[in-house]
């Protein structure tokens, strides 16, 4: 058994997916990141960064003991290894989707989520900022678009770790007000993968939880809300049990 | 042979430490990323994302095609499977490895970039985005002390690829003001590592080519090397050859 502590945003969506992709035994574990559920000395103990997703496998390959990980980018990995599916063993595809998994949370990713910030819960008048992360994810999704001309999944021939890594990112580029229509190989790649049972079987099970907070501009949270997120709570969890 | 495609920033100093600890046969090729050699038609075939570092072994460990590999913490992994060092086998020691690795590249080193282009390049008046960035990278920077108050490593008990991904970050740190004398166990786990003879090599082979321009704050570009970094010729790069 497999515990996910999940909240519904494309960093928990990319394990929910990988699960399912691999037949675990898990169950969801949501946590509201508004109320501050994550800040939770216990679950500073999985993970002392305080950021969801993270997994307990209770019953790792190997040794009884439970194996914690966090990082969507780790967990993937870890999924990957354990189940010998979706991380190519061959030097030079694994190669590959080790670079374009590492680019999806490395670059699109945390560039997404500053342009994400700065659209939907920063003061007004920066837009210096809104300028800086849209540019440079419109950027890295031409990056993306041109890579997927050539070839039918990011890191080559066969779907891998990488592509469920990029996917649930949509919804980002939805609030940016990109379009899939302006690209058209992604929107492609978008749809074959939208049709897989196991990604249709994970956004049923994980996806109905999402709050209304987390899609669309300008979201106005409460003093408790945004001292959670962004402010002093957050920053205060790390600081000690 | 191994090519270092490089510039002397801490993703690339990561891998030239690598390369030193396992002994590697290689060449650094250097990048001046201020005039934009990053944003060449050649270096895109490379790494179509026009980032720096990456890496072409063209002695992989299989078949005789030269193996390209791209972001610093995908480079570390290929490096770490192709020697069968500082990556553990065992399943928890292993996830432990590549959660802290990851935290690094999607977490501590994106914020820490942000940090650093609001301090040193952006327009003055960006005080919202410098708060955000320097609270975030003391977050980040207070999960790392007191991980590492209870473990000699930041994986545990031996020295890794997460380690090496973390240690060369120390230079943004201190444009940030944030002195490792207010962290005595990162402090102490900085100096072991300085230490290393291969960590000493790598910094007298790779560090001494860093331009000034990298260093301190409020940093004044001229036109031409704002393009390349941040504007017009930096996001015309991916568009086409």
């Amino acid at each position: 058994m497999i515990d996910l502590h999940y909240s519904a945003t494309p960093n928990g969506q990319k394990i929910a997916i990988m699960l399912e992709e691999i037949g675990a035994d898990y169950r969801v574990i949501p946590y509201d990141i508004f109320e501050g559920d994550q800040l939770s000395a216990e679950f500073g103990r999985i993970n002392p960064n305080h950021k969801l997703p993270a997994i307990v496998d209770h019953a790792p390959a190997e040794g009884d003991e439970a194996v914690t990980v966090f990082e969507s980018g780790a967990i993937l990995q870890y999924l990957a290894e354990k189940a010998g599916r979706f991380l190519p063993r061959s030097v030079g595809a694994r190669a590959a989707t080790l670079s374009w998994l590492t680019w999806q949370v490395a670059g699109l990713g945390p560039m997404g989520g500053q342009a994400s910030h700065f659209l939907r819960y920063a003061p007004q008048g920066q837009d210096y900022a809104i300028e800086r992360y849209t540019k440079e994810v419109n950027r890295l999704l031409t990056v993306l678009e041109r890579r997927l001309r050539t070839s039918p999944y990011v890191a080559g021939e066969d779907y891998t770790i990488a592509d469920m890594a990029i996917w649930p990112g949509r919804a980002s580029a939805f609030v940016m007000g990109m379009g899939l229509d302006d690209w058209p190989a992604m929107h492609d790649w978008f749809e074959r993968i939208r049709r897989r049972p196991a990604v249709e079987r994970a956004m049923e099970r994980a996806d109905h939880k999402a709050p209304a907070k987390y899609v669309g501009r300008h979201q106005t949270l409460n003093e408790r809300e945004w001292s959670n997120m962004f402010g002093d709570a957050n920053h205060a969890a790390v600081k000690g049990d």
